[in-house]
C-alpha cells in the first residue's frame, strides 16, 4: 500500500489548518497562530522556572547578578516550588474531575436519569474494596462504593487504599521512600503549603512531594475517574470511528462537544437520540444531528458510542471556523478562552456547563446530575433552532476525514490475547501473550503515547514522527489524548496502519486483529496505562521498571501533564518528553528530573524538542531494557 | 509624658538594623537588604498580574501588543487565576497547619507529653459540635473532636459546619452568594482546578471561588488552629513581656524559636524548664537558657509563657547577626533560606522540625507529635554546648527593647469588659461596654492591625505611623503577627501608651486597664478578630458590615494575607491594604477587589501605599460607618 495514499499527512492537516486560519483572520480577527506570534519570545525566567511570584515582596528573577529572591530563595528552591505547584494543580484537576463522577455515581438510580452501566465493574471494585455485595441492590453498592472513594480525596487519618493496586515491588518502594500519598486533596494542599512563602527550599524535598502527590492523581484520582466512569457509562469496547473536521456535516446539525468530564456530553448523546428530538428535526426539515468530540471529550464519547472525533487541542478554534457548528458545549479543562469570541463572528452557540470553567461571552448552562438530561435536551433543540441561522457563505468544511478503531481498555486488550490463547494448555485473562511476543522480540516493547499539542513545537508532527518511527521499529503504541486524536486524523489508528510497520509488529496486529496504535482513553484514561504496564510486570514477574515500556508525551502542554509523567515515573517507567519541563534555570532541578528520581522510584524523564532524536532515545531505552532482562 | 523618650522610634531600630547590616556584610556578604537591591526593579508583568504561567504553551504577558495569551486568556482572566492561587495557597498553608494542630489533639492523653489545657474550651467545642461530654473522659473527647475537626477539610459530602459560627446574617448571605464552603482542601483543589489551563476566563467567577476559599481559611482552617492550639496549650491571658532584639542575653544560652506553629516551640520551652536541663546548663558554668521568638511563633509563646520576642519577619536575619543566637529552631512559613547560610559565618546551629519546610543547609530533626519533647531535649542541650562556640567578637546585641502587655483573645476582653459592667444592671459576658463606648463616640471605632514587612515600604514604618495616627483619633488597634510586634519593639503594646491617645481612647485605657492596642496573637489568630467582630455585631444587633470595625495590613506580603484579606472581606469588614494586590494590569480585577465584592459581602478593599493617606482613609471609612448608624 502507497502510504502517501492511505494517510493524511501533517502538511495536509496544515493546509486544512490554513485555509480555516486564513478565514479567521478576515472573519475575526486571530487564533492561537497570531496569540502564540505575538508571544514571543517567551520570558526566559519563566520558561526557566525561575522567576518567582509566591509573594508580594516579588517578583523575583534569578540571574547571575542575583542570585537569590529577596527572601534568600535560589533558582532550585524556586524552579523545584513552581513545578510542585504545576503537579499541584494538574493533580487538582484530574482528581476534582473524578470527585464530580464519584458524585454522580451516588447519584445513580435504577429510573435514572444516570444509571449503573457496567454493573460487574462496580461489584469488582466494591469487592476489592470491602464492601458487601450479596443480596444488595445495586444502587446501595454503587453509594456506598462512592462513598468510599470519596474518601480518597479527604481521609482524616492513615493513607490511600487505591494506590494498593500496583504491584507488590511499587507499594514496598512508595513506603520505604514515604511517597504512599495520604489523601489526594490533602497531597494538593501540602503541596501548596510547602511552596508558600519561607517553606522548603530544598528541591529534593520538593520533588518527593511531587511524586507523592502525582501518585494521589495516577493511582488515585484519576484511575477513580476511570474506573467510575466506565462504571457509569460503561467500559468502553471496541468500535469503529471516523476523525478530523471532515466529520461536521452540511446537511446536519453539528453540535460539537468539548472538554473532559464525559457527564454533560453523555447527557447531549442521549438527548439526541431521543425520538421527541428527531422529530423536532426533522419537522425543522433537517436531515438530523451530528454529534462529535474534540480534545478528550472527543475520547470519552468516542469510546464508548462510536461518535467522531472533530479533532484534538489546537483544531478546536478550527472547528468553529468552518462556520458549520451549530453549538458547542464544553466541560471542563483545556477549553480556550478565545472561544465564545469567535463563536460570535458566526452563528456558533457556545455553552458552558461547568461552575469549574465560566468563561465571559459564553451561554452558561450550569449542569447538574438532577438537570443534566433535562439541560440536554433544552440545548439540542437550541441546536436544531440554531441550524438555520447558518450563514452558508461563510461555511467550508475541509473534507479531510480517517477511519479508526478506538475503544481499548486493559479488558479489550486482553479479550484480544484470550482470543489468540491455546486455551487448552495457557491461562487466559493474561498478558502472556503479550509479553512471549516481547521475549520473542516480535515485538520489541510498547511505548504510551499521550499528551496534548503545543505551539512550542510543529502541532502533530512530533506525534506523526515517533508513532510512524515505532511503527516500523516494531513498537506496539497506546496512546490517548490529543495524541490518540493525531493517531486518528492521520489514519494511523485503523487496522490497515500494519502496512506501515516492521514485520513483526504488522505479525501481532494481524494475529490479534487490532490496530498498531490501541486507542486507550482520554488523558485522564492514562491510568489504564498504568493498570497496563503494572499487569505486564506482574504477569512477567519483573519490576514496572524493568519491562520495555515507556511513556513519551511528544506535545504536552497542561499542568495535567507534569502531574501524569509524574505518577508515570513514580509508577516506574520511563517518560519520554518533547517539551522540555520549565525548570532549566535551576541544574539542581534538570538533573533532578532526569536523574534524581531514578534513585527515588527507578525511572526519569528524557526530554529532546526534536522528535527524530526523541524518537531513538526511546527505541535506545527499549533496548536498554531488554537488554538488562537478557532478551 | 515626652513621646521621643518613651517610645523606639522607626529611625532609632532602623540604627540597630543598620549596624548589623553591616556586619553581615563584612561577614556573609548579604542580607535581605542587598537581595531587595537586586532584585530590582521588579517585572512590571509579575507585578500588575498579567503574566501567565499555568502551562507550558508560555509564559504569555500582556502588553497592548499582545491582549490575549496564546490559548486567549485576556488580563483579566490571568490576574484573576494568579489572584485565586494565591488565596488557595494562603489558605492551604493555615489550613495544614491547623490540620497538624489536631493531629496533636489526637494524640493527647493523660500522662502526656501532649495533653489538653484548656478543658473547658474543649467542652465547650464539643458542645458546639454536639460531641458528648457527660461522664466521658476528656481524652475520649478530644480524641472525638480532633475527628470531627479534621472532617472540615475533607468531607465528601454536604458543607463545612465551622462557618456556623459566624453570624446568622452572614451565613445567610454566604448562602444566597453561594460561597459558603464545603470542606478546606475542597476549596483549595477547586480554586487550583478552576485556575488551570482551560477552565475559569471569568474574573467573578474566580473572585467568588476565592471569596468561599478564604472563608474556609477564617472561619475553618484558622479557626480551627486557634481552637486547638488554645485547648492544647491554654488560652492566652494576659501578660507581660519584652520585644526587640535587646532580649537576647550575653551571658546565657539565646534559642530563637521562628514560625508559625507552636507544636514544636511550645516543647522547646517546655525543654528548658526542666531540671536535667537547667543542671545540664548549670553544669557548664551558663547563668541560664533564654528562649525567646521570631514571627509569629513569637506571638505563640508570648501569649502563653511571656517568652520575649525578638523581632519580626524582616528582623530574621538580625538575630544570627548578633552573634549570640546559639540555636535558631523553625518551625513551618516565613522561614527566610537565607537563614542556614548566614548561620554558618557565625557559630549558630540552625534546626529544622517540619517535613513543610525542608531548607538546605539546615540541621534537620523531624518533629512529630511522639518524638518532640525528646527531640525538644536533645536540641537544648546542643544548644547549651554551642554556647562555648560563641565568637565574643562577633557579638553584638543592640540594647533596645520594650516592656510589653501581650495575651487579649476574646476571652480576655470579655473578661476586662466585665470589670466595668454593673452586673446588678447590665449583663455580663458581652461586648455591650465597649458597643457603648463607640455609641458615645468616646471610641470612634476599631481597627485590626495585621500582616507582614515587605521591603516594597519602608518596614515597620507604615505600621507605626498608622497606629500611632489611629491613637491619637480614639480608635482602638487590635494586632496579630509582624504589626503587634512592631507595636511591641516600638514601645506601643503597653498601658503607658495611653499618653499617645485621644482622650476617649486614653480613658477607656484607664478605665478597662488595657494598653491602647491589643494583641490577640499569630497570624492564623485573626480568626479571634472575626470572633471580636462578630460578637460585636451580634451584642449590637447589626450586620457585620455596619459596625465601625475595619481591617488593615500595612506591610503585608504573604499568599497567606491575601486569603485572610479576603475572609476579612467576606466577613463584611473592609480591608485597608498598604501594599497592592498584584492585579493590576487588569481594571476588571481592580474594580472586582475594591468594589466588585462588596455586591457580593458587603465589603471591599481600600488600597494606598502611602500610610498617611491610608491612615486618613481609615479614619473616614470608620466615620462613614458610624454616621450610617446614626452616632
Amino acid at each position: 500500500m502507497d502510504e502517501n495514499k492511505r494517510i493524511t499527512t501533517v502538511e495536509e492537516m496544515e493546509e486544512d489548518s490554513r485555509k480555516l486560519h486564513d478565514r479567521a483572520c478576515e472573519v475575526c480577527g486571530e487564533t492561537w497562530v497570531e496569540r502564540a506570534e505575538s508571544q514571543k519570545n517567551h520570558c526566559k525566567f519563566g520558561e526557566g522556572g525561575i522567576c518567582c511570584r509566591n509573594c508580594s515582596m516579588g517578583p523575583c528573577r534569578i540571574s547571575p547578578k542575583a542570585p537569590r529572591g529577596i527572601c534568600g530563595a535560589d533558582a532550585h528552591a524556586i524552579a523545584a516550588r513552581n513545578y510542585l505547584r504545576a503537579i499541584s494543580a494538574g493533580t487538582a484537576s484530574h482528581s476534582d474531575h473524578a470527585r464530580e463522577i464519584l458524585h454522580v455515581l451516588h447519584h445513580t438510580k435504577a429510573e435514572g436519569p444516570y444509571i449503573v452501566r457496567d454493573e460487574q465493574k462496580l461489584i469488582n471494585l466494591a469487592h476489592e474494596w470491602q464492601i458487601a455485595t450479596e443480596g444488595r441492590d445495586i444502587y446501595d453498592i454503587a453509594r456506598e462504593v462512592a462513598e468510599v472513594g470519596l474518601m480518597e480525596f479527604g481521609r482524616p487519618f492513615g493513607e490511600m487504599r487505591f494506590p494498593g493496586r500496583a504491584p507488590q515491588e511499587r507499594q514496598e518502594l512508595w513506603r520505604k521512600e514515604q511517597i504512599w500519598p495520604r489523601a489526594i486533596d490533602r497531597e494538593i494542599a501540602t503541596a501548596m503549603h510547602m511552596t508558600h512563602m519561607g517553606n522548603s527550599a530544598d528541591p529534593e524535598a520538593l520533588i518527593r512531594q511531587g511524586l507523592r502527590t502525582s501518585i494521589s492523581n495516577g493511582w488515585g484520582g484519576s484511575m477513580l475517574g476511570t474506573e467510575i466512569t466506565d462504571i457509569l457509562f460503561g467500559t468502553p469496547t471496541v468500535r469503529e470511528t471516523e476523525g478530523n473536521l471532515g466529520v461536521l456535516e452540511h446537511d446536519q446539525v453539528n453540535i460539537v462537544v468539548h472538554g473532559h468530564d464525559p457527564v454533560f456530553s453523555e447527557a447531549i448523546v442521549a438527548a439526541t437520540e431521543l425520538k421527541e428530538t428527531l422529530d423536532y428535526c426533522k419537522a425543522k426539515g433537517i436531515k438530523g444531528i451530528n454529534v462529535v468530540g474534540l480534545c478528550c471529550t472527543a475520547n470519552e464519547v468516542a469510546m464508548r458510542h462510536g461518535v467522531r472525533m472533530a479533532g484534538n487541542f489546537l483544531q478546536q478554534e478550527n472547528a468553529i471556523l468552518t462556520g458549520a457548528c451549530d453549538m458547542m458545549c464544553v466541560d471542563i479543562q483545556c477549553i480556550f478562552p478565545s472561544l465564545p469570541q469567535l463563536a460570535q463572528c458566526f452563528h456558533t452557540k457556545f455553552v458552558t456547563s461547568s461552575p469549574i470553567a465560566r468563561i465571559p461571552g459564553a451561554d452558561h448552562y450550569e449542569v447538574t446530575p438532577e438537570n443534566a438530561f433535562d439541560t440536554a435536551k433544552d440545548l439540542v433543540k437550541l441546536a436544531i433552532d440554531n441550524y438555520s441561522n447558518r450563514d452558508e457563505s461563510k461555511v467550508w468544511i475541509p473534507e479531510r476525514k480517517q477511519k479508526a478503531i478506538v475503544g481499548y481498555p486493559t479488558e479489550q486488550i486482553i479479550k484480544h490475547l484470550d482470543n489468540i490463547t491455546n486455551s487448552h494448555v495457557d491461562t487466559v485473562g493474561s498478558y502472556r501473550p503479550a509479553i512471549d511476543a516481547i521475549k520473542a522480540g516480535v515485538l520489541r516493547g510498547a511505548v504510551a503515547i499521550v499528551g496534548c499539542n503545543n505551539p512550542r513545537i510543529r502541532p502533530d508532527f512530533s506525534h506523526y514522527e515517533i508513532i510512524t518511527e515505532l511503527f516500523r521499529n516494531d513498537i506496539l503504541v497506546v496512546a490517548t489524548g490529543c495524541a490518540a486524536q493525531l493517531a486518528t486524523k492521520a489514519g494511523l489508528m485503523n487496522k490497515e496502519a500494519k502496512e506501515f510497520c516492521g514485520a513483526g509488529l504488522k505479525r501481532v496486529c494481524e494475529l490479534m486483529d487490532i490496530p498498531p496504535i490501541l486507542h486507550m482513553g482520554a488523558c485522564v484514561d492514562i491510568s489504564r496505562m498504568m493498570r497496563l504496564a503494572a499487569g505486564i510486570a506482574e504477569d512477567w514477574g519483573v519490576d514496572m521498571t524493568q519491562i520495555p515500556v515507556v511513556g513519551c508525551a511528544p506535545e504536552w502542554m497542561s499542568e495535567k501533564a507534569v502531574s501524569i509523567a509524574n505518577y508515570v515515573v513514580s509508577s516506574g517507567l520511563d517518560v519520554y518528553l518533547g517539551i522540555e519541563p520549565q525548570v532549566n534555570g535551576s541544574d539542581q532541578m534538570m538533573n533532578l528530573i532526569t536523574e534524581g528520581t531514578r534513585d527515588i522510584v527507578g525511572a526519569g524523564f528524557i526530554i529532546n524538542t526534536d522528535p527524530k532524536v526523541l524518537v531513538k532515545n526511546i527505541i535506545d531505552g527499549i533496548e536498554a531494557k531488554r537488554a538488562a532482562l537478557g532478551i
